[in-house]
């Protein structure tokens, strides 16, 4: 069930809703639900049908593209108040590509009905509008990946990894796995691995029980 | 000077040129200038400024990234009658990236003033709309290039590569140097030498004097 708090949430982070009728406001509001996932469960893949438009209450999604044997490359990640329309992405003729959205934390995500937001749309210039311009800010986030991925060198761009996980979560110790930091950079667990031995051997970090600790963040600040 | 024939062209790829009032086309006409490029000359990079919209009359535009150690990576192509808004990116806040430009054939290139097209975008819904839309199509053309470079093998890349330039151009042959198709593939000039020797060796094509001649089409086929 939707309560007051949920709409105020949902109004003050969807920009057109002063722009919407009184009538529009009342199918947008009957078209949301909420759902929590568990960290790691998918959302969407290639087989799921349009999910709508995602908005993130608490925890966090990461979108990404797979390859057909299994690749995975991270596009962008998307925390509390962020809105997610790549995932309505059958109602954007524009977008001709699927992502897949996994939650890499434990999430609320409210989701509002594809059908309804599909007609706000069509009816209303300002929601098109207001949809086109977050999928367009995810297409820079989309370049930086891509410039990260195809032009830094490796250990800068883990270096940049743990210093903002470390940040993220207002702490030295990271607490991912080789392969899950793999996914994250689009690359294979074997390489994070090699790297991640390369630092501690220059005592940049140490590892244990699955817990990256970075010793000196200056040494990985001189990476970049 | 802008003729009737160009503003009959301008109109026909401009959808939202009948939305325009009356005084906003006459603005919009005004901030038409029309430029000639010869192949391989640099329309942007990240030293000059905002170049406005372009249309493209004759030619064809090559987009791009550039590292910093100058490798290129070509993110889309535009021929004639497509519009180009990256190169306005300096009026759309959603896109927070830079791309290099440049006339991959000799072109002529229609180009509105970037002052005037802000305050058509400012003060129209639809040319707002119209220009979202045309970034977005592009954003699906980026994910398209980012999945080939990531994921496909590169004698496939090549192959696609090849059978789509002896397409477009309707010949056999295909009359580009190794560098100019490394900067196509976002390769390096040597991995292309070697799979086109590769690809002699297995009588797929032939090379001499600067031309591949594709001698087994179907061979070439059959890497895909």
């Amino acid at each position: 069930v939707i309560t007051t708090d949920d709409l105020r949430f949902l109004r003050s982070r969807l920009e057109f809703y002063e722009d919407l009728s009184d009538s529009e406001m009342r199918d947008l509001e009957k078209a949301v639900m909420k759902a929590s996932y568990p960290r790691g469960a998918t959302l969407r893949s290639k087989r799921t049908e349009c999910l709508g438009v995602l908005l993130v209450r608490s925890g966090g999604l990461r979108v990404y593209i797979l390859s057909e044997d299994g690749r995975e490359v991270t596009l962008y990640r998307l925390g509390p108040g962020e809105v997610c329309v790549l995932s309505a992405s059958c109602i954007l003729n524009s977008i001709t590509f699927d992502v897949h959205i996994d939650a890499d934390q434990d999430s609320e995500i409210y989701q509002i009905n594809i059908g309804t937001f599909d007609l706000l749309m069509k009816n209303n210039l300002r929601v098109e509008n207001f949809t086109l311009r977050n999928a367009l800010e995810k297409f820079s986030d989309v370049m930086w990946a891509m410039e990260q991925i195809l032009f830094m060198r490796f250990d800068k761009r883990l270096a940049v990894f743990l210093l903002d996980e470390s940040a993220r979560v207002g702490a030295a110790e990271v607490k991912l796995t080789h392969e899950e930091i793999a996914k994250y950079l689009g690359s294979a667990r074997e390489v994070v691995s090699r790297m991640l031995k390369a630092f501690q051997a220059e005592g940049i970090l140490e590892q244990s029980r699955g817990i990256i600790r970075i010793l000196d963040k200056n040494k990985l600040k001189g990476l970049l």
